[in-house]
């Protein structure tokens, strides 16, 4: 069996944010052995899994896409939305628009040090939609 | 209940091409709520979802990805099978084998710029092979 | 139909490490079609699917990422856990945490050169688990 729920998520600004709680409190009862499947409908924005506590991993995340993609790129092509866009786009791609994450006795089984990130990429991206999908 | 659909494609050379269009159109009629895996069978092509309007995009996915990984890098040990062949194989675990996307009103659920890129790292890549999977 | 796994992996050093058969052979009988999904628990680690053949490939893995993501970058904030942690994170993230790989004939259905790669990004990281989940 399976089930959508859509999440409409508030806007964030450029940044790496913590978004594990937000999300599950937006889930059903969850099955007792299943799969929690998170796509995120957009090209400039990411979803990823990494550290849940300290807030400078996800600023030293910033630091480091930003150097190894820098917004405006001499060698781009795509211009015209802003230094920003071609830049987001890679950094989409590099950390990917979904996530497959187990459900094992009832909830999401993440790691102890496991937190869902938003990825936001763009300097005003707006609210941004998810697609989780229950499969039990 | 899962089903799976292989799907040949044409070769494609070295760059990043949109083939959104070309897998639905392989695909059975699609259940009203699922998830749709795709999962390249190769090491040194892959798939990601990006922009699906502006070719330059996709050129710049090239320039990008050409300068970070570069082919015939001085330290790569993993050189008999040409200068592409290494570059190839990170580029593919940078961007990843396969993708999975929800499937809502009987569609695969994609934002309204998100498309499917073949990545094909290698000169001459030749035909690749994709396994569809169907879960609903 | 879901069922879940938990493997626990013996401790392996920094470095890319082929674990396929060692996945495989803690799996149940496989289904006809379905999906398998293997996420590693933590932060500092990944999976990858590449290249089955050749070390060389693994050991120019190292090489590209410990040159793209440098242990202890001097802009790094994040740096009481030791100069390999916050790279480590950086790097669970350009890798993943999941693989979903299909399931067809009974059989996870890898390409012939296809293997699974844990991606331990710490020096002394200890043992990892992860969780496999089969749909069927």
């Amino acid at each position: 069996m399976v089930r959508t729920i859509e999440i409409k998520l508030p806007r964030y600004g450029r940044g790496y944010h913590l978004i594990t709680a937000e999300i599950f409190a937006r889930l059903p009862k969850l099955p007792e052995n299943g799969l929690l499947n998170l796509f995120i409908k957009h090209t400039s924005a990411a979803l990823t899994i990494n550290e849940n506590a300290d807030l400078d991993v996800r600023l030293d995340f910033a630091s480091f896409f930003d150097r190894v993609v820098p917004d405006g790129a001499s060698y781009f092509r795509h211009v015209d939305e802003g230094e920003d866009d071609m830049s987001a786009h890679i950094k989409a791609s590099l950390l990917g628009a979904s996530l497959t994450i187990p459900i094992r006795g009832g909830r999401p089984d993440l790691g102890t040090w496991q937190g869902i990130y938003l990825c936001e990429f763009r300097n005003d991206g707006g609210s941004r939609r998810i697609t989780a999908t229950i499969v039990e």
